[in-house]
């Protein structure tokens, strides 16, 4: 790709993904010559903050990608399917934030710290994994690297961030209703999200798990390329604005103590130990919200298993988990020196 | 102990457990033929509702239990160690819900559901387990009878129900602090609790683990009579007021499906399932709060190994995870035929 002042679009960008990735691209200099910010015809004519100026949101159409150097898509499945292909006809490189293309083995799934080789096979598309699973992979390869993992436990504690603009809109108002004594009525979520845990996000699959468990399961054995890996997850929606937390167990061939696997991630790339629990430092979603590492914590070894290791693993979901991670993958686009370092 | 009616006298009468445990005696019916609410000298002269009257709450001292036969403790570890001892000079049989006596091998620790049995070697004081525990091992107890439980990965979902009033007066405020877009204090709670999940319940110990992930191990152990369980807890404290959920993953030496599971957990006394998720129907917080039962749903098979099993078990801390169980275990007490059944 070219590295000079590139022509982006971003697809869904008056969303909460799409306005984290603009002000992703801004605070990190990306190369931007051109923005284009496409969305639907709702948010049409809508003015957009870039770089001290206001740009006019577009409409999002199969036209709208003429002479886009790089398309940024974060707007949905169904929106992503209809509008990729015109997007890549046109010429651009396309990063996908949405589920449509994940599993499709032509289109590299990729976080820039676990699997930035993958890129080089691109065809002009490549998808960055769900909010859940990021977080996970990061804090997972250097583990496995020294001592392979085989089988995942995860338990998460997920933000209504991860429901976009709509779900924040949503926990502030029935908290609202809960701390005046109204009755909570609820829009975005299956039930009631304020003051409760709701062990559903996405939809059920036959076999009992929720799309987004099973999105943990299949992405995670993607990205580190290891169908060995076994992830088994139980996904869940907390009442917490920014920052998804993560309960990990892990057992590996190899006994890891607590103290090498600390050693091993605080010098894997992407990762910040916070891990002094006497002096109650640990990760928490409130304090990593707007922040870009994936924090670890808790690390400790299990108590009832040989081989096993406990984590407790926080990231922002906008940011690590959606909108920094599709930037850095452009990143090693327009520099591609950063995949020669692995 | 008499059947008829008796002197009861709840120590830590105006908390939030002794509030609940007074309930509880009203709306069993438990046989008090005199009430004797006692809590610290803060709280001497308060008038507490119970059966249509209002009963004055007397300074809690060596002297209170003359004439008591039962003595409920719900007043924190300090308290009981100071006031057991004289409680059962005076002859009260001591029910202690604190973690003072639970690991000593003189007191049993009981869960009616489980160990019932248990109480017959009781010398004047019986300990009812930590709330995140009886919850669990209501719902375990069944499985491990049909399939022998060897391992339990556990993460939890704790509302601030556990930390008593105070804790409940905290997340309100600090709720209505963010919303508002003031800053929080933190007083009950090492952090922020609002909109945060905190990987913290009690203090941390030299392996690691908090007290509160150290008495799911041990606790569960006592109460199901087998040192081969072994229990690995993540205990987090998240933003809900009544109810804790756990999220919980066990490995049996036989293999059960699903299908199994949920059939023996249908049949368990104190279970109700709730596992309808087509339906969106599962345990949440907000459902179980002022519930009697440990309900339980989400049970699937673990994608990640081949006999093991998630489950996901809510219940009312304050009730089952607390009053309720130390209620049962006085009908126990004063109706032993109950004991005969197991």
């Amino acid at each position: 790709m070219r590295r000079d002042q590139l022509t982006v679009a971003v697809a869904g960008a008056t969303g909460a993904v799409g306005r984290t990735t603009l002000a992703i691209l801004e605070e990190r200099g990306f190369p931007v010559g051109r923005l284009l910010p496409l969305a639907s015809e709702r948010s049409e004519g809508k003015r957009i903050p870039f770089k001290g100026e206001e740009i006019s949101v577009r409409k999002l159409t199969e036209k709208a990608f003429a002479g886009v150097d790089l398309a940024f898509f974060a707007a949905g499945a169904s929106c992503s399917r209809a509008f990729i292909p015109a997007a890549m006809a046109a010429g651009a490189v396309v990063i996908d934030k949405s589920s449509a293309f994940r599993q499709d083995p032509e289109v590299p799934l990729v976080v820039p710290e676990v699997n930035p080789h993958a890129l080089r096979r691109h065809k002009g598309l490549i998808a960055t994994p769900n909010c859940s699973t990021i977080q996970l992979v990061v804090a997972l390869q250097p583990l496995h690297e020294a001592a392979r993992i085989k089988r995942v436990v995860v338990s998460t504690y997920q933000s209504v961030a991860g429901a976009g603009q709509q779900g924040i809109a949503e926990l502030r108002r029935q908290a609202w209703q809960v701390l005046n004594g109204q009755e909570v009525s609820p829009e975005v979520f299956p039930h009631p999200i304020a003051f409760n845990c709701l062990p559903q996000i996405d939809a059920f699959l036959e076999n009992g798990y929720t799309k987004e468990e099973m999105k943990m399961t299949w992405e995670t054995q993607k990205i580190m390329e290891d169908e060995s890996i076994s992830v088994s997850a139980t996904t869940v929606r907390v009442p917490v604005f920014y920052g998804h937390s993560e309960s990990v167990n892990l057992e590996t061939e190899r006994k890891l103590s607590a103290r090498e696997a600390q050693e091993i991630l605080a010098r894997a790339p992407g990762v910040v130990v916070v891990d002094e629990p006497r002096e109650h430092r640990y990760p928490m979603a409130i304090h990593c919200a707007g922040q870009d590492p994936v924090f670890v914590g808790r690390i400790r070894e299990d108590l009832s298993a040989e081989k096993a290791l406990h984590l407790w693993i926080v990231a922002d979901s906008l940011r690590k988990g959606a909108a920094l991670n599709a930037v850095q993958i452009a990143e090693l686009l327009i520099h591609p020196s950063g995949l020669m370092e692995e």
